[in-house]
């Protein structure tokens, strides 16, 4: 019996020659763009680089796994703030959040983020919408085709 | 700027010294018990034994991870078995499922399953149910405390 | 610029069926037998099952990632058994080495041993030799073509 | 039986306030500085900066996860570049590297790597040197404490 197995590839991304796309509403207030960037199926790890305008709000949600990022400029507050025992994240920040984080931009800010396994949204009307990296790499191939 | 981590330790568990428990009624038919062997919450990887009677149904699900296990004793049909692209895992049997399966026991069945990330309920009043690690001690230590 | 990526597929084996081949005498002594029942590349994990005669040792090793497995049957010391803060792990016995643990067989056993990441084997002549998924694949399709 | 486990913890790092160790000589020429921004002993996930000045080489090493990262500013030769299969990474630049890479600066080049598991040096002496995220801590804390 013969084991096989299909390889991930290398890549590479050039990412100022990528256009933004709009984020979906459903998830934040404010008009934030994303550019994805990778997903890894096997354990459902995707990278996103958004871009947050001054008091967007990315609407509170549960990361199931790690999310690792850097911050390339503008002001992200992750879990209330410093008063809050969480962080103000600016140029040259490094974040890993554990998990269950909720972040407020205070300034228009730009970051990269490594997600493994789902997010969930915990919408205004109650519901509970998981965005998968295959939810995300759907979206991404039909807003750039 | 001194870098730290908690390191993971060890474990070990004498399984058939732990009495089952039941498995949530949300979540299946038929009087399924389970017993939570051991929780990883780095990256939301859990593993679990189940005991599911002849005819009970673990309801549609999604894994966002792999999930990786063995068959002691029974029948599990896996996405509706061989004729439709699935299996028929049985005794001495190593699973590896990499996404979004069914699974329908066809007899007495036991397994241990590692699941990485959680587990969307599909319910069929149609609302959706995640189950991560995290709920699973919880519901665990509530259940032998 | 369209994100793809190779998904991982099921997979089932019948390990009964298959049969036990020698696993490299440069890693133990004592005639232990090993079978290879999964590969995921991406994060480099691998799935073995072992069958080691009473007295065998698998020398020295540093895992990488954790080691998660079961005990089929027998005596398997770890990390110099209960005296010394290891356990013996036997029937029924569920196992989860956090890293870098010695394991030595006080019975015939088998036990099958999911590991992430390669095996840094120690051998008695001082050298260190890594062993991989890959490896592994390579070395058990070589024994069972 | 209850199951507990440690619970990794949010991180930030404020990089530009740390300053630059030299990185092992074993391993690179030419002068490569680091800095070490975080530690995931699970799963042995590392993140490091690197400065690399023009005309440095890390020596070829092969990683045994997947290594995603962030160019900042420079010229990073991934794989002998564009012609031989690979690219030349540079400011504005996301990489994932599959496994087994190797890189030249033909720059002053800054970047950031999330490693996961070891790195397996290949000396010029034929030695075969492993660096794990332990490694990496306990000498990121001898050089800085």
């Amino acid at each position: 019996m013969k084991i096989e197995a299909a390889k991930p590839e290398d890549a590479y991304v050039q990412t100022n020659e990528i256009a933004w796309q709009d984020f979906p509403a459903d998830f934040h207030s404010g008009g934030v763009k994303w550019k994805l960037l990778h997903v890894s199926p096997e354990f459902g790890i995707w990278t996103v680089m958004f871009f947050c305008p001054n008091g967007s709000i990315l609407y509170p949600h549960i990361h199931h796994g790690p999310a690792e990022g850097w911050i390339f400029e503008g002001i992200l507050e992750l879990r209330g703030g410093p008063e809050k025992g969480g962080a103000l994240c600016i140029k040259d920040g490094f974040l890993y959040e554990a998990t269950g984080a909720e972040t407020k931009m205070l300034a228009d800010t730009s970051f990269v983020l490594q997600m493994v396994g789902p997010i969930t949204w915990l919408l205004k009307d109650g519901r509970q919408i998981n965005q998968t990296w295959f939810d995300a790499q759907q979206l991404w191939n039909q807003q750039t085709q």
